[in-house]
């Protein structure tokens, strides 16, 4: 079991590790976001994170537009198709590292969706999870985007046992439903990942509140990663990329520059603030 | 229907009129925190409240001890024997106003229960609110509380409809629990009134993002009545009583000392946000 690192190999409840988001900013060349988004997690692991986060669409612009030009099919057996999963993979079974690889545009049949996959520190693919929630908004004037438009909606709960515990998974809209984040708490989860590209009018509104109230709510860990804002898209990301603790608090965040975002997550933790809470449910 | 009130009567979904928070000090004297509620409403109906709240436990100090002593016998038939409900019904039918009145000590039988009892603007007790989710915590050296060592858990939701719309009801702890105000919400409650006694350690931590995020989860009003702060008791109020609309935002709010906080609700703009924020479940 040396391969873990000796930080994952404890009794789950007692798992300290450090965590890494990587805000990075996408470019429209994609081979250059594979290559930059390896350089980002190389720089992670180098940092002693165990389990690292991209965000939404890191491969990719968020463009309707772009979505199907960049997707790539994903096999977990053959991932010569996917050169985004190729590199997460990779780097996951290099630097010995759990990745919650953000999402990418997946191809999918006819379809097309907003996929998150996880990759294990041996660099095994161990599960993927497709944007249950997608963005639809029509307001004359200030903001207009349907996901919809292109991308399929998932219809799936995704929670992986991995070597830093079970982890919730979530893309963007996804944190804007309680319901996702009770349901991954009553099944265990320790840190639910949000991966999001929230913007410019949403981000100030909610990305907050919305993020310490799934941690509050649930008594866990909440860990959200967004590109860097790159104000020439229509789509600007709000940035803001942050590590809640089971008592609502922030634990470490951003701005909306490029940057890795470090937090130590520690379960031990968690339990204290579950018995200290007394949460329990009688409705 | 004129007792009602023009604002009051005009389409549910139209509705617009004005709440106020009565943020009363609770004296060990039960015969003077009527009278001094008495005060708080008739200021609040004489504002233009349509709809008026009082905290938790208003008529009786935040303690285990005197739970019993201030206690009384609710008989919606009858209110003789409760002073308390007694001034309640007067007000709310005098003054033609819809009141959440707080709670107070209810004996039933040989149970003690925190009770909510809310009064139609003709007088009559329209619904009662026994508090579900009581607080019991034990923080060696800085917080111990046994709510249960005096009083019963109520074991139902409460939603009530009233001359200003459909109102949830929750007291103080029961707003940690995300599950009773999504259940509020799914039937149809406009406005979620939690009557409060945060005190001093949880109210700084929790208190704030537990009103937006119960407002902005399920797009509806919460409106929060805490006492004044005493700090001559053990469990001295955090105060702060609030108004949050649908978005999450603070429509209202104020410190620990006496107040009467008043704030609008409009019930289109209810349905504006829903219809900006498209949040259709997909789980």
């Amino acid at each position: 079991m040396a391969e873990h690192g000796s930080s994952a190999c404890s009794h789950p409840s007692e798992r300290k590790y450090k965590i890494a988001l990587c805000q990075l900013f996408v470019s429209k060349n994609k081979l250059e976001n594979i290559r930059h988004a390896r350089e980002l997690l190389e720089a992670a692991a180098d940092g002693g994170a165990k389990l690292i986060l991209l965000p939404e669409m890191w491969n990719c612009p968020y463009s309707n537009e772009l979505f199907s030009l960049f997707a790539e099919e994903i096999d977990a057996d053959d991932l010569s198709g996917s050169p985004s999963c190729g590199m997460l993979a990779e780097v996951s079974r290099s630097r010995k590292v759990t990745l919650v690889g953000g999402s990418i545009p997946e191809r999918f049949g006819s379809h097309l969706y907003s996929t998150c996959c996880v990759f294990g520190s041996n660099g095994k693919l161990r599960a993927r999870h497709r944007k249950v929630h997608l963005f639809d908004v029509d307001i004359p004037g200030q903001l207009t985007f349907k996901e919809s438009a292109t991308l399929t909606a998932g219809d799936e709960l995704t929670i992986v046992d991995t070597d830093v515990g079970l982890l919730g998974i979530g893309i963007c809209h996804d944190i804007r439903f309680p319901e996702l984040a009770i349901l991954c708490a009553e099944r265990g989860a320790d840190v639910i990942c949000y991966l999001a590209a929230f913007e410019m009018n949403t981000g100030p509104l909610f990305w907050e509140v919305l993020q310490k109230a799934r941690a509050l709510d649930n008594q866990l860990y909440v860990a959200t990663c967004s590109p860097a804002r790159d104000l020439t898209i229509n789509h600007a990301a709000w940035g803001h990329s942050t590590v809640v603790g089971p008592f609502g608090e922030i634990l470490a965040t951003t701005g909306h520059e490029e940057a890795v975002v470090f937090a130590d997550i520690d379960y031990a933790y968690i339990r204290e603030v579950r018995w200290r809470n007394c949460l329990s449910k009688m409705l």
